[in-house]
């Protein structure tokens, strides 16, 4: 095998499992060489995934030495993904009676799922995060891919009690949308005791769901490290939870009036 | 930007965006280099993909040439991957009252959706898909990465009208496994007239559901090019759907006896 094959491929595994270590043995026996081969060509893929300003490379020296690829996002694209969104959610025919915006064709969307991930993953890369949950259903797409560049497994809260998913732990909430008491359920299977977990959620108005997830979080023992919103309405101002990162905040006063304002987070 | 660095970064970005086709004008402004060094490059990239037996880097000549990343994978991986699933679901701690078997965490976990998406788009990626879609919930990652690999959208079909999704489609479908009439619904917001789509769902028993998205398939006027879904019972024998691949078939007798069995299609 060439040099370039050898980088090519080494690029490929390692991006294609962010945050994952890999040892250097991984690479010698896959490729054939030997080891000071095998940290000159990383050494290249390094400088090269820095350059395109999508993460970086560590590298660990000695018996139990290894690299990784971190996930990362460089300012001026989060922006440019960010404004991209932004757009596509001020299009007039978005608007949905009762003052909400249509988005479910933006977060399925692979395009933008995986972008949405790598953003959160990177604010979040070096929390040691154990474990990504999310609630049903529209989060989904974002919070697996958040995992993928974590490189940790992904829970799914059930917002009705299913069979499939065996004796649940489960607390109610008050869903802000609807001003009702709901239940939500997450699978005892999954165990978070001790684990470092980040919420994230499509969308948040007053709070409701995202505070459920919290005390969720609390009832199965798990230390919540962070809570992120994709989507967050500016009003009400006091939200159920205290501390929330969000992506992209709208104002939801020109969501019901003639345009829909969308601006961002106030951290951008 | 050396020859080594321009490598590394094809790779990625060629990995990092299956089934879509870049001009060789991207590569050349984005690595400031003529056209013939990129094709040089790209070949490199080739082999070493090819290697991989990650699938296959496609070029086209001419003024609108091109390349592209087709995902694929080996026998060898597949069946590696598919036993690994099947192994899992083989532990005792998985079966759940009413002869179910636990696998929300495996289709959540990025490790198993990724490679599930690679294996399934695989097979169709030679069929012009042009939308994938999934009832939710369990069956949305898989779908996410199919989509992802096929460089298509993905489309969540709800099992409850959400005012989030503005007007629906719906039509009625009997669950197998509750022997219920229920109802799926579609926004009208995702435009699948005339559209080849690939319907994918996570476990089929009866075939119920698949049948139900089949048909919504029909009043929304896509033409359905095929239905994948990941764990299937071998009895009931007869399906309420003809056409459709399996990646896992499901001894279910077995399911409700003392072990699980599991065992793969006969396609592999």
């Amino acid at each position: 095998m060439k040099k370039n094959e050898r980088i090519s491929i080494i690029t490929k595994v390692l991006s294609d499992h962010p945050s994952k270590v890999f040892s250097y043995n991984y690479f010698t026996d896959l490729l054939e060489v030997g080891k000071s081969s095998v940290c000159e060509d990383v050494a290249i893929v390094k400088n090269a995934v820095e350059m395109m300003g999508a993460g970086c490379v560590e590298t660990y020296s000695g018996a139990s030495g290894g690299v990784v690829y971190r996930p990362g996002v460089t300012k001026t694209e989060e922006m440019a993904i960010l404004t991209e969104i932004a757009d596509l959610l001020q299009e007039p025919s978005r608007k949905i009676q009762g003052g909400f915006v249509y988005y479910s064709d933006i977060l399925s969307s692979p395009r933008y799922s995986k972008k949405i991930g790598r953003i959160i993953a990177s604010k979040y890369v070096d929390m040691n995060i154990e474990y990504v949950v999310t609630t049903e259903t529209k989060g989904i797409p974002a919070a697996l891919e958040t995992a993928h560049y974590l490189n940790v497994p992904m829970g799914i809260i059930r917002r009705s009690n299913r069979v499939t998913e065996g004796a649940t732990t489960s607390v109610n909430y008050i869903s802000g949308s609807s001003n009702k008491i709901k239940t939500m359920y997450l699978s005892r299977r999954i165990d978070l005791t001790a684990k470092k977990v980040l919420i994230i959620d499509d969308f948040m108005k007053g709070g409701g769901t995202a505070k459920g997830m919290a005390n969720l979080m609390e009832e199965v023992g798990a230390e919540v490290m962070g809570i992120c919103v994709i989507f967050v309405t500016r009003s009400p101002l006091e939200k159920l939870v205290d501390n929330f990162t969000s992506l992209i905040w709208m104002d939801d006063e020109n969501i019901e009036g003639n345009g829909i304002g969308v601006s961002f987070s106030a951290e951008y």
